[in-house]
Protein backbone atom coordinates (compact mmCIF):
# COMPACT_ATOMS: atom_id res chain seq x y z
CA UNK A 1 0.00 0.00 0.00
CA UNK A 2 1.42 3.39 -0.96
CA UNK A 3 2.45 6.34 1.78
CA UNK A 4 1.08 9.31 2.40
CA UNK A 5 2.86 12.24 1.58
CA UNK A 6 2.43 15.62 3.96
CA UNK A 7 3.86 18.92 2.64
CA UNK A 8 5.01 20.84 5.56
CA UNK A 9 5.30 24.41 5.85
CA UNK A 10 8.17 24.70 8.39
CA UNK A 11 7.89 28.20 9.32
CA UNK A 12 11.05 30.61 8.88
CA UNK A 13 13.42 28.13 10.05
CA UNK A 14 13.42 28.18 13.90
CA UNK A 15 11.52 25.76 15.84
CA UNK A 16 9.59 27.93 18.27
CA UNK A 17 8.14 29.14 14.43
CA UNK A 18 6.53 25.87 13.47
CA UNK A 19 3.21 24.82 14.40
CA UNK A 20 2.25 21.45 16.41
CA UNK A 21 0.64 19.74 13.68
CA UNK A 22 4.01 20.83 11.46
CA UNK A 23 6.11 19.55 13.92
CA UNK A 24 3.90 15.96 14.64
CA UNK A 25 3.96 15.33 10.50
CA UNK A 26 7.93 15.33 10.65
CA UNK A 27 8.00 13.36 14.26
CA UNK A 28 5.47 10.84 12.48
CA UNK A 29 6.99 10.56 9.26
CA UNK A 30 8.99 7.80 8.15
CA UNK A 31 11.61 10.10 5.98
CA UNK A 32 11.98 13.75 5.80
CA UNK A 33 12.79 15.07 2.41
CA UNK A 34 13.59 18.90 1.40
CA UNK A 35 15.75 21.42 0.33
CA UNK A 36 19.51 20.30 1.81
CA UNK A 37 19.47 23.55 3.62
CA UNK A 38 15.66 23.56 5.54
CA UNK A 39 16.81 19.74 6.33
CA UNK A 40 19.25 20.79 7.86
CA UNK A 41 17.55 23.02 10.33
CA UNK A 42 15.16 20.26 11.27
CA UNK A 43 17.80 16.73 11.60
CA UNK A 44 19.23 17.75 15.10
CA UNK A 45 15.29 17.43 16.12
CA UNK A 46 14.19 13.96 15.03
CA UNK A 47 17.77 12.72 15.20
CA UNK A 48 16.97 8.86 14.25
CA UNK A 49 14.80 9.94 11.32
CA UNK A 50 15.79 8.58 7.69
CA UNK A 51 16.51 12.32 6.03
CA UNK A 52 16.52 12.36 1.69
CA UNK A 53 17.62 16.15 0.16
CA UNK A 54 18.44 17.50 -3.04
CA UNK A 55 20.19 20.94 -4.08
CA UNK A 56 18.66 24.47 -5.23
CA UNK A 57 17.22 23.83 -8.62
CA UNK A 58 16.55 20.43 -8.23
CA UNK A 59 13.03 21.03 -6.59
CA UNK A 60 10.85 18.67 -9.33
CA UNK A 61 13.52 15.32 -8.76
CA UNK A 62 12.66 16.55 -5.18
CA UNK A 63 8.93 16.52 -5.44
CA UNK A 64 9.52 12.97 -7.69
CA UNK A 65 11.50 11.42 -5.28
CA UNK A 66 8.04 11.96 -2.24
CA UNK A 67 6.20 10.29 -4.63
CA UNK A 68 8.67 7.52 -5.16
CA UNK A 69 9.20 7.03 -1.61
CA UNK A 70 5.19 6.93 -0.86
CA UNK A 71 5.04 4.08 -3.73
CA UNK A 72 7.06 2.14 -1.39
CA UNK A 73 5.43 2.59 1.16
CA UNK A 74 7.01 5.29 3.55
CA UNK A 75 4.99 7.63 4.81
CA UNK A 76 6.58 11.31 3.93
CA UNK A 77 7.26 14.50 5.25
CA UNK A 78 7.99 17.17 2.59
CA UNK A 79 9.30 20.19 4.07
CA UNK A 80 9.68 23.49 2.51
CA UNK A 81 10.82 26.71 4.42
CA UNK A 82 7.61 29.57 5.12
CA UNK A 83 4.12 28.44 3.99
CA UNK A 84 4.40 25.04 1.70
CA UNK A 85 2.04 27.26 -0.54
CA UNK A 86 3.21 30.68 -1.05
CA UNK A 87 5.94 29.83 -3.72
CA UNK A 88 6.64 25.97 -2.29
CA UNK A 89 6.18 22.88 -3.54
CA UNK A 90 2.25 22.52 -2.74
CA UNK A 91 1.56 23.46 -6.43
CA UNK A 92 4.08 21.45 -8.59
CA UNK A 93 3.03 18.53 -5.76
CA UNK A 94 -0.25 18.39 -6.76
CA UNK A 95 0.45 18.89 -10.79
CA UNK A 96 2.29 15.86 -10.06
CA UNK A 97 0.16 14.03 -8.49
CA UNK A 98 -2.01 13.49 -11.79
CA UNK A 99 0.35 10.69 -12.45
CA UNK A 100 0.40 8.85 -9.07
CA UNK A 101 -3.44 9.11 -7.99
CA UNK A 102 -2.61 6.06 -5.52
CA UNK A 103 -0.57 8.48 -3.06
CA UNK A 104 -2.74 10.72 -0.97
CA UNK A 105 -1.20 14.41 -0.26
CA UNK A 106 -1.73 16.94 2.76
CA UNK A 107 -0.52 20.55 3.06
CA UNK A 108 0.14 21.64 6.55
CA UNK A 109 0.73 25.66 6.59
CA UNK A 110 3.50 27.82 8.12
CA UNK A 111 4.40 30.97 9.18
CA UNK A 112 5.47 32.76 5.64
CA UNK A 113 8.08 35.60 5.76
CA UNK A 114 5.17 37.85 4.87
CA UNK A 115 3.78 37.63 8.24
CA UNK A 116 7.44 36.64 9.92
CA UNK A 117 8.82 40.13 8.50
CA UNK A 118 5.85 41.71 9.18
CA UNK A 119 5.95 41.15 12.70
CA UNK A 120 9.43 42.30 13.09
CA UNK A 121 8.76 45.60 11.72
CA UNK A 122 5.38 46.42 12.88
CA UNK A 123 2.39 46.18 10.88
CA UNK A 124 3.25 46.51 7.60
CA UNK A 125 0.54 44.12 6.40
CA UNK A 126 -2.61 45.44 8.39
CA UNK A 127 -4.71 46.05 5.76
CA UNK A 128 -5.13 44.54 1.93
CA UNK A 129 -2.04 43.56 0.70
CA UNK A 130 -0.14 41.95 -2.42
CA UNK A 131 2.94 39.14 -2.02
CA UNK A 132 4.88 39.31 -5.43
CA UNK A 133 7.98 37.60 -6.27
CA UNK A 134 10.97 39.14 -8.26
CA UNK A 135 12.31 35.80 -9.34
CA UNK A 136 12.05 35.72 -13.14
CA UNK A 137 13.58 32.37 -13.15
CA UNK A 138 9.99 31.29 -13.43
CA UNK A 139 8.07 34.11 -14.27
CA UNK A 140 8.42 36.36 -17.25
CA UNK A 141 9.80 40.10 -15.83
CA UNK A 142 7.05 41.90 -18.09
CA UNK A 143 4.28 40.30 -15.89
CA UNK A 144 6.28 40.60 -12.60
CA UNK A 145 6.21 44.27 -14.02
CA UNK A 146 2.52 44.48 -14.06
CA UNK A 147 1.93 43.05 -10.79
CA UNK A 148 3.90 45.78 -9.01
CA UNK A 149 1.84 48.55 -11.25
CA UNK A 150 -1.03 46.87 -10.24
CA UNK A 151 -0.11 46.72 -6.55
CA UNK A 152 0.43 50.74 -6.44
CA UNK A 153 -2.61 51.28 -8.66
CA UNK A 154 -5.04 49.17 -5.87
CA UNK A 155 -3.15 50.96 -3.01
CA UNK A 156 -1.86 47.91 -1.61
CA UNK A 157 0.52 47.19 0.98
CA UNK A 158 3.10 44.73 -0.46
CA UNK A 159 5.63 42.16 0.48
CA UNK A 160 8.37 41.32 -1.87
CA UNK A 161 9.98 38.11 -2.02
CA UNK A 162 13.33 37.47 -3.74
CA UNK A 163 14.43 40.65 -4.58
CA UNK A 164 18.15 39.91 -5.01
CA UNK A 165 20.17 36.92 -6.19
CA UNK A 166 23.63 36.84 -7.27
CA UNK A 167 22.57 37.24 -10.91
CA UNK A 168 19.78 39.48 -9.88
CA UNK A 169 21.26 42.11 -7.46
CA UNK A 170 19.72 45.13 -9.59
CA UNK A 171 15.60 43.63 -9.20
CA UNK A 172 15.22 45.63 -6.11
CA UNK A 173 16.08 48.87 -7.83
CA UNK A 174 13.88 48.21 -10.70
CA UNK A 175 11.14 47.53 -8.98
CA UNK A 176 11.08 50.56 -6.64
CA UNK A 177 11.53 52.70 -10.21
CA UNK A 178 8.23 50.79 -11.58
CA UNK A 179 6.12 51.49 -8.59
CA UNK A 180 7.31 55.10 -8.36
CA UNK A 181 6.56 55.66 -12.12
CA UNK A 182 3.16 53.86 -11.10
CA UNK A 183 2.96 56.48 -8.27
CA UNK A 184 4.12 55.22 -5.18
CA UNK A 185 5.24 58.32 -3.25
CA UNK A 186 9.15 58.48 -2.68
CA UNK A 187 8.67 59.23 1.33
CA UNK A 188 6.31 56.15 1.32
CA UNK A 189 6.76 54.09 4.39
CA UNK A 190 8.86 50.95 3.48
CA UNK A 191 11.69 48.64 5.49
CA UNK A 192 13.01 44.58 5.01
CA UNK A 193 14.27 42.26 7.01
CA UNK A 194 16.81 39.40 6.36
CA UNK A 195 17.09 35.89 7.96
CA UNK A 196 13.86 35.79 9.53
CA UNK A 197 13.92 33.59 12.41
CA UNK A 198 17.21 32.51 11.98
CA UNK A 199 21.07 33.90 13.51
CA UNK A 200 21.51 37.23 12.47
CA UNK A 201 18.06 38.52 11.88
CA UNK A 202 18.27 42.23 10.58
CA UNK A 203 15.83 44.88 10.43
CA UNK A 204 16.02 48.00 8.85
CA UNK A 205 12.79 50.33 8.00
CA UNK A 206 13.10 53.72 5.39
CA UNK A 207 11.51 55.52 2.55
CA UNK A 208 10.93 54.21 -0.68
CA UNK A 209 13.97 56.42 -2.06
CA UNK A 210 15.97 54.98 0.32
CA UNK A 211 14.83 51.34 -0.21
CA UNK A 212 15.93 52.06 -4.14
CA UNK A 213 19.71 52.19 -2.58
CA UNK A 214 19.74 49.93 -0.72
CA UNK A 215 21.56 46.50 -1.18
CA UNK A 216 19.97 43.57 0.06
CA UNK A 217 20.55 39.84 -0.62
CA UNK A 218 18.21 36.64 -1.40
CA UNK A 219 17.37 35.95 1.91
CA UNK A 220 15.99 39.03 2.38
CA UNK A 221 11.88 39.74 2.28
CA UNK A 222 11.05 43.83 1.90
CA UNK A 223 7.85 45.67 2.55
CA UNK A 224 6.07 48.39 0.70
CA UNK A 225 3.81 50.32 3.06
CA UNK A 226 -0.13 51.55 1.47
CA UNK A 227 -0.27 55.18 0.90
CA UNK A 228 -1.52 55.51 4.24
CA UNK A 229 1.35 53.48 6.20
CA UNK A 230 3.75 55.41 8.30
CA UNK A 231 6.52 55.05 10.35
CA UNK A 232 5.82 54.91 14.34
CA UNK A 233 8.90 54.73 16.42
CA UNK A 234 10.74 53.05 13.76
CA UNK A 235 7.89 50.52 12.89
CA UNK A 236 5.93 50.12 10.02
CA UNK A 237 2.58 50.88 10.51
CA UNK A 238 -0.64 50.10 7.97
CA UNK A 239 -3.80 51.16 10.05
CA UNK A 240 -7.10 49.28 10.00
CA UNK A 241 -9.12 52.73 9.71
CA UNK A 242 -9.90 52.53 13.37
CA UNK A 243 -10.36 56.36 14.68
CA UNK A 244 -7.98 56.10 17.53
CA UNK A 245 -7.59 59.16 19.07
CA UNK A 246 -11.75 59.55 20.19
CA UNK B 1 8.28 48.86 36.40
CA UNK B 2 5.41 48.93 32.84
CA UNK B 3 4.73 45.59 31.93
CA UNK B 4 5.05 44.34 28.47
CA UNK B 5 2.47 43.21 25.89
CA UNK B 6 2.92 40.80 23.22
CA UNK B 7 0.74 40.92 20.40
CA UNK B 8 0.07 37.26 19.44
CA UNK B 9 -1.69 35.85 16.41
CA UNK B 10 -3.10 31.99 17.65
CA UNK B 11 -3.56 30.50 13.94
CA UNK B 12 -7.27 29.62 13.19
CA UNK B 13 -8.14 28.17 16.75
CA UNK B 14 -7.24 24.68 16.99
CA UNK B 15 -4.01 24.29 19.29
CA UNK B 16 -2.39 22.25 16.74
CA UNK B 17 -1.96 25.04 14.46
CA UNK B 18 -0.19 27.63 17.18
CA UNK B 19 3.48 28.03 16.95
CA UNK B 20 5.37 27.20 19.74
CA UNK B 21 6.42 30.72 20.75
CA UNK B 22 2.44 31.89 20.77
CA UNK B 23 1.94 29.61 23.04
CA UNK B 24 5.16 30.18 25.21
CA UNK B 25 4.31 33.95 25.30
CA UNK B 26 0.41 32.92 26.55
CA UNK B 27 1.87 30.77 29.19
CA UNK B 28 4.51 33.22 30.25
CA UNK B 29 2.16 35.89 30.53
CA UNK B 30 -0.17 37.20 34.00
CA UNK B 31 -3.73 38.27 31.74
CA UNK B 32 -4.69 36.82 28.18
CA UNK B 33 -6.70 39.68 26.51
CA UNK B 34 -8.87 39.35 23.52
CA UNK B 35 -11.77 38.93 21.93
CA UNK B 36 -14.37 37.02 23.66
CA UNK B 37 -15.22 34.30 20.76
CA UNK B 38 -11.08 33.54 20.72
CA UNK B 39 -10.48 33.60 24.66
CA UNK B 40 -12.81 30.80 24.53
CA UNK B 41 -10.67 29.08 22.26
CA UNK B 42 -7.42 28.95 24.63
CA UNK B 43 -9.00 29.07 28.20
CA UNK B 44 -8.43 25.13 28.62
CA UNK B 45 -5.05 25.43 27.76
CA UNK B 46 -4.26 27.68 30.76
CA UNK B 47 -6.66 26.91 33.14
CA UNK B 48 -4.89 29.02 36.24
CA UNK B 49 -4.72 32.35 34.17
CA UNK B 50 -6.28 35.80 34.69
CA UNK B 51 -8.57 36.54 31.53
CA UNK B 52 -9.98 40.04 30.25
CA UNK B 53 -12.53 39.98 26.92
CA UNK B 54 -14.12 42.58 25.05
CA UNK B 55 -17.13 41.59 22.38
CA UNK B 56 -17.14 42.99 18.81
CA UNK B 57 -17.11 46.00 17.81
CA UNK B 58 -15.15 47.11 20.77
CA UNK B 59 -11.80 46.69 19.20
CA UNK B 60 -10.42 50.23 20.66
CA UNK B 61 -11.56 49.71 24.47
CA UNK B 62 -9.41 46.39 23.96
CA UNK B 63 -6.74 47.96 23.01
CA UNK B 64 -6.56 50.26 25.75
CA UNK B 65 -6.93 47.58 28.52
CA UNK B 66 -4.09 46.03 27.60
CA UNK B 67 -1.94 49.21 28.16
CA UNK B 68 -3.68 49.71 31.44
CA UNK B 69 -2.60 46.04 32.58
CA UNK B 70 1.25 46.92 31.31
CA UNK B 71 0.66 50.12 33.19
CA UNK B 72 -0.35 48.11 36.35
CA UNK B 73 3.16 45.86 36.08
CA UNK B 74 1.32 42.88 33.91
CA UNK B 75 2.84 41.33 31.48
CA UNK B 76 0.37 41.08 28.92
CA UNK B 77 -0.74 38.42 26.12
CA UNK B 78 -3.21 40.00 23.47
CA UNK B 79 -4.77 37.33 21.48
CA UNK B 80 -6.13 37.78 17.71
CA UNK B 81 -6.96 34.84 15.24
CA UNK B 82 -4.60 34.04 12.51
CA UNK B 83 -2.23 36.76 12.41
CA UNK B 84 -2.27 39.75 14.32
CA UNK B 85 -0.72 41.87 11.68
CA UNK B 86 -3.40 41.05 9.16
CA UNK B 87 -6.91 43.12 9.69
CA UNK B 88 -6.05 42.10 13.38
CA UNK B 89 -4.91 44.74 16.31
CA UNK B 90 -1.16 44.61 15.89
CA UNK B 91 -1.61 48.64 13.87
CA UNK B 92 -3.99 50.15 15.63
CA UNK B 93 -1.63 48.88 19.17
CA UNK B 94 1.36 50.86 17.33
CA UNK B 95 -0.69 53.62 16.51
CA UNK B 96 -2.44 53.74 20.42
CA UNK B 97 1.37 53.32 21.58
CA UNK B 98 2.69 56.85 20.89
CA UNK B 99 0.24 57.76 23.95
CA UNK B 100 2.11 54.68 26.35
CA UNK B 101 5.69 55.11 25.38
CA UNK B 102 6.89 53.16 28.50
CA UNK B 103 5.04 49.93 27.35
CA UNK B 104 6.81 47.62 25.03
CA UNK B 105 5.12 45.98 22.16
CA UNK B 106 6.05 42.81 20.33
CA UNK B 107 4.06 40.63 17.60
CA UNK B 108 4.37 37.55 17.30
CA UNK B 109 2.93 35.93 13.91
CA UNK B 110 0.73 33.17 13.25
CA UNK B 111 -0.72 31.57 10.21
CA UNK B 112 -3.43 33.69 9.00
CA UNK B 113 -6.62 32.31 7.08
CA UNK B 114 -4.93 33.14 3.82
CA UNK B 115 -2.58 30.01 4.30
CA UNK B 116 -4.88 28.17 6.30
CA UNK B 117 -7.30 27.85 3.84
CA UNK B 118 -5.45 27.28 0.85
CA UNK B 119 -3.44 24.42 2.31
CA UNK B 120 -7.25 22.69 2.87
CA UNK B 121 -7.97 23.87 -0.63
CA UNK B 122 -4.60 22.70 -2.25
CA UNK B 123 -2.39 25.07 -3.64
CA UNK B 124 -4.03 28.41 -4.68
CA UNK B 125 -2.35 30.93 -3.76
CA UNK B 126 1.18 28.78 -4.63
CA UNK B 127 2.22 32.13 -7.35
CA UNK B 128 2.04 36.19 -6.81
CA UNK B 129 -1.19 36.86 -4.63
CA UNK B 130 -3.55 39.24 -3.17
CA UNK B 131 -4.91 39.88 0.14
CA UNK B 132 -8.58 41.68 0.29
CA UNK B 133 -11.44 42.65 2.90
CA UNK B 134 -15.00 42.94 1.64
CA UNK B 135 -15.78 44.70 5.27
CA UNK B 136 -16.97 48.14 4.41
CA UNK B 137 -17.19 48.99 8.20
CA UNK B 138 -13.89 50.54 7.86
CA UNK B 139 -13.19 50.59 4.29
CA UNK B 140 -14.96 52.78 1.29
CA UNK B 141 -16.45 50.39 -0.98
CA UNK B 142 -14.92 52.25 -3.64
CA UNK B 143 -11.72 51.37 -2.58
CA UNK B 144 -13.05 48.10 -1.94
CA UNK B 145 -13.58 47.92 -5.89
CA UNK B 146 -10.58 49.68 -6.69
CA UNK B 147 -8.67 46.70 -5.00
CA UNK B 148 -10.32 44.27 -6.69
CA UNK B 149 -9.85 45.55 -10.32
CA UNK B 150 -6.58 46.38 -9.63
CA UNK B 151 -5.96 42.14 -8.41
CA UNK B 152 -7.51 40.90 -11.77
CA UNK B 153 -5.48 43.22 -13.85
CA UNK B 154 -2.38 42.23 -12.08
CA UNK B 155 -3.73 38.55 -12.86
CA UNK B 156 -2.90 38.25 -8.97
CA UNK B 157 -4.26 34.58 -6.75
CA UNK B 158 -6.99 36.62 -4.61
CA UNK B 159 -8.05 35.27 -1.23
CA UNK B 160 -10.94 37.52 0.29
CA UNK B 161 -11.63 37.82 3.56
CA UNK B 162 -15.07 38.80 5.41
CA UNK B 163 -16.85 37.74 2.06
CA UNK B 164 -20.14 38.25 4.13
CA UNK B 165 -22.03 39.35 7.12
CA UNK B 166 -25.47 39.91 8.16
CA UNK B 167 -25.50 42.85 6.92
CA UNK B 168 -23.53 42.37 3.95
CA UNK B 169 -25.33 38.97 2.77
CA UNK B 170 -24.81 40.17 -0.58
CA UNK B 171 -20.91 41.53 -0.93
CA UNK B 172 -19.31 38.54 -2.66
CA UNK B 173 -22.10 38.29 -5.25
CA UNK B 174 -20.93 41.82 -6.20
CA UNK B 175 -17.20 41.43 -5.45
CA UNK B 176 -17.72 38.32 -8.37
CA UNK B 177 -19.63 40.94 -10.88
CA UNK B 178 -16.69 43.62 -10.27
CA UNK B 179 -13.65 40.56 -10.96
CA UNK B 180 -15.85 39.22 -13.82
CA UNK B 181 -16.31 42.78 -15.45
CA UNK B 182 -12.58 43.59 -15.07
CA UNK B 183 -11.72 40.54 -17.04
CA UNK B 184 -11.68 37.11 -15.05
CA UNK B 185 -13.30 34.31 -16.97
CA UNK B 186 -16.59 32.54 -15.42
CA UNK B 187 -14.52 29.22 -15.48
CA UNK B 188 -12.23 30.50 -13.24
CA UNK B 189 -11.14 28.13 -10.67
CA UNK B 190 -12.18 29.45 -7.02
CA UNK B 191 -13.22 27.71 -4.15
CA UNK B 192 -14.16 28.67 -0.21
CA UNK B 193 -13.54 27.39 3.53
CA UNK B 194 -15.93 27.71 6.54
CA UNK B 195 -14.23 27.20 10.26
CA UNK B 196 -11.28 27.01 9.11
CA UNK B 197 -9.21 25.06 12.68
CA UNK B 198 -12.35 24.71 14.14
CA UNK B 199 -15.20 22.29 14.46
CA UNK B 200 -17.40 22.07 11.09
CA UNK B 201 -14.69 22.90 8.49
CA UNK B 202 -16.18 22.70 5.32
CA UNK B 203 -14.11 22.71 1.82
CA UNK B 204 -15.64 24.20 -1.43
CA UNK B 205 -14.22 24.73 -4.83
CA UNK B 206 -15.79 25.74 -7.51
CA UNK B 207 -16.37 28.12 -10.90
CA UNK B 208 -16.12 32.25 -10.06
CA UNK B 209 -19.88 31.89 -12.01
CA UNK B 210 -20.60 28.87 -9.12
CA UNK B 211 -18.73 31.10 -6.38
CA UNK B 212 -21.08 34.20 -7.01
CA UNK B 213 -24.39 32.34 -6.71
CA UNK B 214 -22.91 30.72 -3.59
CA UNK B 215 -23.82 31.82 0.11
CA UNK B 216 -21.50 31.90 2.19
CA UNK B 217 -20.90 33.42 6.41
CA UNK B 218 -18.65 35.47 8.05
CA UNK B 219 -16.61 32.55 9.09
CA UNK B 220 -15.49 31.89 5.34
CA UNK B 221 -12.27 32.58 3.51
CA UNK B 222 -12.93 32.37 -0.32
CA UNK B 223 -10.09 32.04 -2.95
CA UNK B 224 -10.04 33.10 -6.26
CA UNK B 225 -7.29 31.83 -8.82
CA UNK B 226 -5.30 33.75 -11.65
CA UNK B 227 -5.71 32.34 -14.94
CA UNK B 228 -3.59 29.89 -14.64
CA UNK B 229 -4.85 28.10 -12.14
CA UNK B 230 -6.90 25.06 -12.82
CA UNK B 231 -8.73 22.43 -10.58
CA UNK B 232 -7.08 19.19 -10.17
CA UNK B 233 -8.91 16.21 -8.54
CA UNK B 234 -10.80 18.76 -6.83
CA UNK B 235 -7.89 21.24 -5.27
CA UNK B 236 -7.53 24.54 -6.78
CA UNK B 237 -3.51 24.69 -8.05
CA UNK B 238 -1.94 27.52 -9.06
CA UNK B 239 1.03 26.60 -10.93
CA UNK B 240 4.64 28.33 -9.57
CA UNK B 241 5.80 27.76 -13.83
CA UNK B 242 7.71 24.79 -13.07
CA UNK B 243 8.14 22.74 -16.08
CA UNK B 244 6.72 19.41 -14.90
CA UNK B 245 6.22 16.66 -17.81
CA UNK B 246 9.83 17.11 -18.66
Amino acid sequence: MAGKIIIVGMGPGDSSMMTGEAFEAMKNSDIIVGYTVYVDLVRNLFEDKEFFTTPMKQEIERCKACFDFALDGKNVAFICSGDAGVYGMAAPMYELSEQYPEVELTVIPGVTAALSGAALLGAPLNHDFCVISLSDLLTPWELITKRLEAAIHGDFAIAIYNPSSKKRHDHLQKACDIMINAGAELDRACGYVENIGRDGTKTCTCTLRELRDSEVNMFTTVFVGNSRSRLINGKIVTPRGYRINE
